[in-house]
């Protein structure tokens, strides 16, 4: 993220929008559970089912174990203590490209209630930020067809498709 | 892998080919560099450069360090010494789907010299293969649309598109 120091807090605030101070972009955090992340995925996929306190921070932990090669960015609506965006991004190495690293984004959402606010493409532009400083050559993402405008818009190109395999 | 075991290695074998006994599907090991390993990956992308011996050592053990969340699978034609075929999988865990795994295939090639032997097909399949065993509900991968029909008899089927961003 390219914005400024929120002296309140110490930590890096979304920048240029007039919402700056109640909405943070942020790492997730274990507290995040309480404040509606699984719930809020729950958006995303019809397939997704609650986790336990546990599950959550048993999950936590595999992904923290990751270090930077995993991050999962929320925005924090500080008024109600809600988690209303996110996404993440994880970092592959390659052999292929003189040993380069790719970045892949996933689940990327946004609160059905928090729209208009661009709070999409501040997840998408902080997880980018992130794979291009960890010195990813791309990211790379799966969607359908109609968020393709959307993404556009982030600076993306429609490449390939996407097949999957169910078991 | 289906196949019996290999009594002459210990390893499994590939099955249902009268070339067995010759193509040996693997873990990569550290030795491959010397068998042409990232030459055959240079068929995938005209991108590839070369990787230094110890690039090459140095981007293994990274991968390693994941264990059974990155395999990259190999096939060896045992005659020639060479490394023929390849292919990648790596694990992501999500808080989605309960705290469901995603496999994610990666950079799959057949030695231009070695097509007509299935050995994409048997490539993928042990990559879905380890993918299922280690619990994920689904695999999935992007290719270009001439590879559609090959990835359908691999048992895969469009889902959506893959938008990408370069630095």
């Amino acid at each position: 993220m390219s914005g400024g120091m929120d002296e309140r807090s110490g930590t890096t605030a979304v920048d240029g929008e007039e919402d700056d101070l109640l909405l943070q972009l942020r790492r997730l955090e274990i507290s995040d559970n309480a404040k509606g992340f699984v719930e809020l995925l729950s958006q995303l996929s019809t397939a997704t089912a609650p986790l336990s306190d546990a599950d959550f921070r048993a999950r936590f932990a595999d992904l923290a174990a990751l270090g930077d090669d995993h991050l999962i960015v929320v925005a924090e609506d500080r008024q109600a203590g809600r988690i209303v965006a996110t996404g993440s991004v994880f970092i592959e190495r390659k052999f292929l490209h003189g040993g380069g690293k790719v970045g892949h984004i996933e689940d990327v959402v946004v609160d059905a209630a928090a729209r208009r606010r661009r709070l999409g493409q501040r997840v998408v532009r902080y997880l980018s930020n992130h794979a291009k400083a960890a010195g990813c050559y791309k990211v790379i993402l799966d969607c359908t067809p109609d968020l393709r405008s959307f993404y556009e818009k982030c600076g993306f190109t429609e490449k390939t498709i996407q097949m999957a395999l169910y078991f």
